[in-house]
Parts: C-alpha cells; sequence; structure tokens
C-alpha cells in the first residue's frame, strides 16, 4: 500500500477526480467556508456588540419560539452541551434579555422565553449580522446563491431527515 | 420597527426570498451541514480508531508536508490555538506518529515531521474517511456535487484570497 496515492487530496488545480475525491474536497470547502465566515461573524459580533456567537444563537432560536422553548430542546438545536446552556440562560436572565417561566404543560418543569428587550437587542444584531452575510457572499451571483441553497438544503435534508428546520 | 419582520428567517418552505434573506438561509444550511458532518465524522473516527478529529486533521496536514511544518504554521492551517497544538504534539510524539526535528532554517527552530509509523495509520484512517464522505454525499448526484464544489470553491476563494488550499 503506498501511502502517496490514498492520502486526501486537496490540490484545487487537480481535475478529473473519481467521484469519491470529489466528496472530500468538497467536504473540505464546506468546511473551510464555515469555520471562516464563524470566524468573520464571530469578530464582529464581539467588535460591534460585545457579545459571543453562542449568545447569538441562543436569543435567535428563543425569538423564534413565542411560546418559549425546554432547556433541552433549545440544547439541542444548539448543538452545545447542557451545561453551557445553563450558563449562558442564566447571564442572560440577569440581563433580562430571557425568562424562566412554568411550563404550563409540565409543573415540575419550566420553559426558557425571550423577553420584549430580548427581542428588540437582537432584532438589531440580526439586521447586522444580515448585512455581514449578504457581503460575505455577494461575489455568488444570484442564480448560483439559489444553486448553492438548493444544494445545501438537499444535503442537509439527508443527514437529518426528521429535524429539518 | 417590528421585530417579527426583521428577524431571520428559516423556514424552508418560503420562496421568493429577497436575495439578502436567501444569504442568510444559505449561511444557516452551510452551517448545518458543516456541524453535522463534523460530528457525524467525530463520532466515526472515535468508535472506529478511538481518535478526535483534531489529531486526524493535525497528522492530515503533517502527512502533505513531506519536509515538516513549523508549529505556528500547522497551527494557523487548523485554526486552532497554540496550547492544543502543543498537547496534540506531545501526545503524537509520544505514541511515535510524529517526530520534532531541527529547523535546517533556523538552528533555534524546529519542524514537525510525520513519521512512517504516523503515514501508515493516517492512511489507513483516511481511507476510511473517504468512504465516510462518500456515503454522506451520496444523494447529491456526481453534476450537482460538481457544482457545489465549485460554489464553495468560489466562496471560499473570496474569504480568503491570499491562503487558499
Amino acid at each position: 500500500m503506498n501511502s502517496k496515492d490514498t492520502r486526501l487530496k486537496i490540490d484545487p488545480l487537480e481535475v478529473n477526480e473519481p467521484p469519491t475525491h470529489l466528496s472530500v474536497r468538497t467536504w473540505l470547502r464546506l468546511y473551510a467556508c464555515s469555520n471562516l465566515i464563524e470566524q468573520q461573524i464571530q469578530q464582529r459580533l464581539r467588535s460591534q456588540f460585545g457579545i459571543t456567537l453562542a449568545r447569538f444563537d441562543f436569543l435567535a432560536q428563543l425569538v423564534r419560539a413565542p411560546n418559549g422553548m425546554k432547556m433541552n430542546a433549545l440544547s439541542k438545536k444548539l448543538m452545545v452541551s447542557g451545561g453551557n446552556i445553563t450558563g449562558l440562560t442564566d447571564q442572560l436572565v440577569k440581563e433580562e434579555l430571557v425568562l424562566r417561566q412554568d411550563d404550563p404543560n409540565d409543573r415540575r418543569s419550566y420553559v426558557l422565553i425571550c423577553t420584549e428587550k430580548g427581542r428588540r437587542e437582537f432584532t438589531i444584531m440580526a439586521q447586522a449580522h444580515e448585512s455581514w452575510i449578504g457581503e460575505i457572499m455577494s461575489n455568488l451571483d444570484s442564480s448560483e446563491l439559489k444553486r448553492l441553497y438548493s444544494s445545501l438544503d438537499q444535503l442537509r435534508n439527508m443527514l437529518t431527515p426528521a429535524n429539518h428546520t
């Protein structure tokens, strides 16, 4: 077995790749784009609003749930551990952006609700976020962006058919 | 200002989005796909080889650098902190998968080299990794995969024109 023949290939100038190699190269691009965009968004959120991406994502989920969300549902959505969610929640409750409210369906439990203040703050950040993303993706023309969305949507459906958001 | 009008929209059934919204929706798909694929790869690397993704990525970089890499170059490539790289390096050196070698161009410095043992172990994991990615992306046909690669490549070039790999 010759390791030189089987190692990952990421030379962008290489052509006529077998299909499997193209999958790997596509994954490497996907991963790199995701990390680089995430870094840019993180930097901008920090410098312009002094907040973390985790906190922005937390509020983004709650804003979309007018009846509130249980902690474990939120944790699942955000793909972070329960511990992190608890810390974030404590912080956001203290700043009056989020409320813990008794769960009407289960009196031993509670749901997290975004306050009006939280909603207002999130709206301002979401507008900035939207314009940053528009700027970052501005080198893709409208039809290419639509195609990219459609391919990623298909891939996303395949990855978790039951939990599509 | 009505927060309902300006918050992020992620309903996949919504159509005729203005371009900016489509950018955001594309970013959310990109981010979700990246995280979900990363999780799957992480789980498989752990269960089949007992290793972390960070360690796999570390070896992947060194295997492609026959003359070795300096620690800071590797750290930049892997987008992780120097501290993490040091810990990983110590571990991999101990297991004889990586060597610290004097830098011929700078005698106060050293480069990291992948050993033959490291190369052999990586080759086996890379083959499995390649087949997992092929399987994960198997719902995209060959022409769609090519288009997806091309769009992501364009986006990647835009994000860091100087550091394209």
